[in-house]
């Protein structure tokens, strides 16, 4: 057994290693390669997750994990080996279902499809990736149907990102959140908009670059083991354990975007870099879904970086920092604009309490096209209607519209968005859980010291990597079911003293 | 005929496709990867390179190259398709001798080899990399035996870069340089050297960078399809035909160092950047040989970077970028600075007199090693002492003595080094041809243009890629075989203006 079980971590590191490689092409795609370096790119993407898919769905690979079941049978759930074993067979069957020509077309397609959005959207031509969403739409159909026996088309979608989750409960979730969400929104937003013209004076890059690294190494990222990256989309990347990398973007007229890109990141990223070395290389290795990351992102982001005891701290040397833009602003000022609530185009702009309006009606979308109620030629002009009714606003052209976002231009229509409003609710449950267990840890923010915080999350979370599933984790951690309830208090509580609710 | 040819480029594109993967891991190593990624990094190049090996062995693969054998030989020699099946099938035959449990073992083995040295070098430790080094040989020993046969045990490891060399020409040419140059060095620096003082003032890194980018963008470097970066060691690297990057490094104290590496590499990048973008993803798409590559860089770098027709243009302009350091300084000044000959410990910073004596040494030592009369141990007081007979200087410490050069903790020891002075030789034959054929070329050169030399380059060098063995273009593109003699006419010319010879 144990020469199998190494034999098998032999080929998943193999594997690995191909997807390691794909990841930094990925990142050297979006931060440094010359753009003649596109079309072959795309190709190489597409070699090598073919060929890491080729060697997971090898029958001697399944013939390895089978003879090791009896050997999972008589190992505590919990244990590392037990979970390897648990996580790949489950991974593994999945995989086997899609033919490897499939997926090298899908691997190829969705490679040169990101080309031609990064084109697209500074053009604002919708035109250009039409047909190119028709096929993605075609393609991600083709991809659920290797999965028969679904409720709802984007359930094995959904699946990949949010393993457990099906779209009938997302809906039931999101229609929950909506009821709550909608009345609050237009509250507030009846009332004057906060004044946050503080963050719209010029702040130098260097300068915010600056700040922000000094504060994400407060949280705890360290840059022996990844570093930072300019980029035109945020995103967290890793190679390896030891090499977790995160984008930002800034903007000189507007202080919010790379500083709270860069929270937002550096939460993905110290998850990542939670992950015990011994699962190095292996599909333990990750954070256990979509939804879970995106619930450290946030907390960082928002319930740390956009709190009142966080900036009783680091205020100050904001002020000192930018002290022509920021001398006479009061902190109470500046918090009220870095959580002004406004009816805005940008879902990674949005503030905490109108980005889950951003993100169900992608939902909605992605539920839309896959079932044939919306052809992809109608999307754009769907997207500023949703966004006039939902949102109450509609933008003015497609690059802030349709196009804003990467993500069916760089892989299915389906499972995509679902994830950052469970990050957004899981993300205070998690938090209140933490809270509970150390009341003393706002009065550690407030000093600029993180540690309890962060060690809660280690122990409960990161260390964990994805041994167990996003629901056995949450009932580990917060003692219950994923659950609205902390959120919606959340967000009464904090926007009921910035707002009359 | 085409289907077997279209399976056959479908192959090598994707094998390519893992080996481009594999340079950019390397150049990411090289440039922005945090040392926490350091061990994982070279399992990963060790997977790609293995893998793109065994695929490139593969019998199925061989039988298809038997199959075009007739068809290649029914097409031209020098037609883009019988180029193709005939360099593939002479790099096939020559990797089929070799196992791939071997090859794997190798790139292992060099791929933290590299780790190593990248913190040995800066702490002068040479213990540390002395058991690695024992290993390189030993391996280097062991490639070159899966070749039997051979005269001389480095003559496989020379077929690597320079195909078609052996170590007895290269030794016999060595001898005859060797013979022109030991008086030449002795007239030199029997006289008072040069004043460089000029170059070692404080340039700013930024503007630097700002001068060097503009001159190569003059030679013709296409930022579309490439870019530079900062590394320890500079080097040129290509991840596909649209993208072509290159490093460099600065010093704030030495204006030469960034500079020429820049015009350096920046030959090495038009070279491949010359390349027909029909050779994409295919054996063609390479320099043919090391000597050849080498000389591309040179020919850039000091044929024309360290001319004074060059200069008589540039320094006008260098001299606004550095009024306070250069505003006084006379062109003959600096003409006289940037072609002081001298002996020196560093390799990559000797002047164009003593360079060669410092490849040959390394060449020698390579012979020594591998043929067992130096062991590894005595190589770092082997070093110093034949510095002092060669060179006239010894180095104070291993940083600046044996561990200065990367090639020996990164690939086999024999056949790293004997290509530079290949290069260094062939540029003068290959720029006296250009002359020959277009005299107006200085004149050009005086006004900052570089187009009629960069078109003799790409129509004598670089469209051909690969598909002619250094030889058949040497002869082709000067009409005669490789020869000393233009290289030793340009040193006395050039430095017997500048010296007493």
């Amino acid at each position: 057994m144990e020469a199998k079980l190494k034999e098998l971590k032999t080929l998943l590191i193999e594997i690995d290693d191909l997807k390691s490689a794909a990841s930094l092409l990925h990142w050297d795609q979006a931060t440094y390669m010359p753009s003649g370096g596109g079309s072959a790119r795309s190709r190489q993407l597409a070699t090598l997750e073919r060929l890491a898919h080729e060697k997971f769905i090898d029958p001697a690979f399944g013939k390895i994990l089978e003879d090791l079941r009896s050997y999972e049978e008589s190992l505590p759930y919990d244990s590392d080996d037990a979970s390897l074993l648990r996580v790949t067979r489950r991974k593994y069957e999945k995989a086997v279902k899609v033919p490897a020509a499939f997926m090298a077309q899908l691997y190829r397609h969705t490679a040169s499809s990101y080309e031609v959005w990064t084109k697209a959207r500074p053009a604002n031509d919708f035109a250009l990736v039409e047909p190119i969403l028709e096929k993605t739409l075609d393609l991600s159909r083709q991809l659920a149907d290797f999965f028969p026996g679904y409720k709802n088309i984007a359930d094995p979608l959904i699946d990949y990102s949010d393993y457990g989750m099906k779209a009938s409960t997302v809906l039931e979730l999101f229609d929950k959140l909506r009821e709550q969400l909608i009345p609050m929104v237009q509250r507030i937003t009846s009332q004057s908009l906060a004044d946050d013209s503080c963050l719209h004076k010029t702040f130098s890059e260097e300068k915010q670059k600056a700040f922000g690294l000094e504060v994400i190494q407060c949280f705890g990222f360290d840059f022996k083991r990844g570093r930072q990256d300019k980029t035109h989309h945020p995103f967290m990347t890793k190679f390896s354990l030891g090499d977790v990398r995160i984008t930002t973007r800034y903007k000189e007229n507007d202080l919010s975007e790379g500083l709270f890109s860069t929270m937002h990141e550096s939460g993905h990223a110290l998850y990542e870099l939670g992950i015990p070395m011994d699962f190095e290389g292996l599909p333990l290795a990750d954070g256990t879904s979509a939804g879970v990351h995106e619930s450290q992102s946030r907390l960082w982001e928002n319930l740390v970086g956009r709190s009142r005891s966080f900036w009783n701290f680091f205020y100050p040397k904001l002020q000192k920092t930018f002290s022509d833009q920021l001398g006479s602003v009061s902190l109470d000022t500046f918090y009220r604009a870095i959580n002004k609530v406004e009816r805005s185009l940008i879902r990674t702009d949005a503030d905490e309490v109108t980005y889950n309006l951003h993100v169900m009606l992608r939902f909605n979308f992605e539920l839309d096209l896959l079932e044939g109620r919306l052809p992809v030629r109608d999307l754009a002009e769907a997207w500023r209607e949703r966004y006039k009714t939902d949102i109450g606003i509609a933008p003015p052209d497609d690059r802030d519209g349709i196009l804003q976002d990467v993500h069916w231009f760089a892989g299915t229509i389906g499972g995509s968005f679902q994830g950052y409003t469970l990050g957004n609710i899981l993300s205070v449950q998690f938090f209140e859980s933490a809270l509970n267990a150390h009341p003393e840890i706002p009065k550690e923010v407030e000093k600029g010291e993180f540690g309890t915080l962060h060690s809660w999350l280690k122990e409960n979370i990161y260390q964990y990597g994805s041994k167990f599933t996003a629901s056995e984790l949450v009932e580990r951690a917060t003692g219950g079911p994923l659950s609205i309830d902390p959120y919606i208090r959340y967000l009464k509580k904090k926007y009921g003293e910035l707002y009359k609710l």
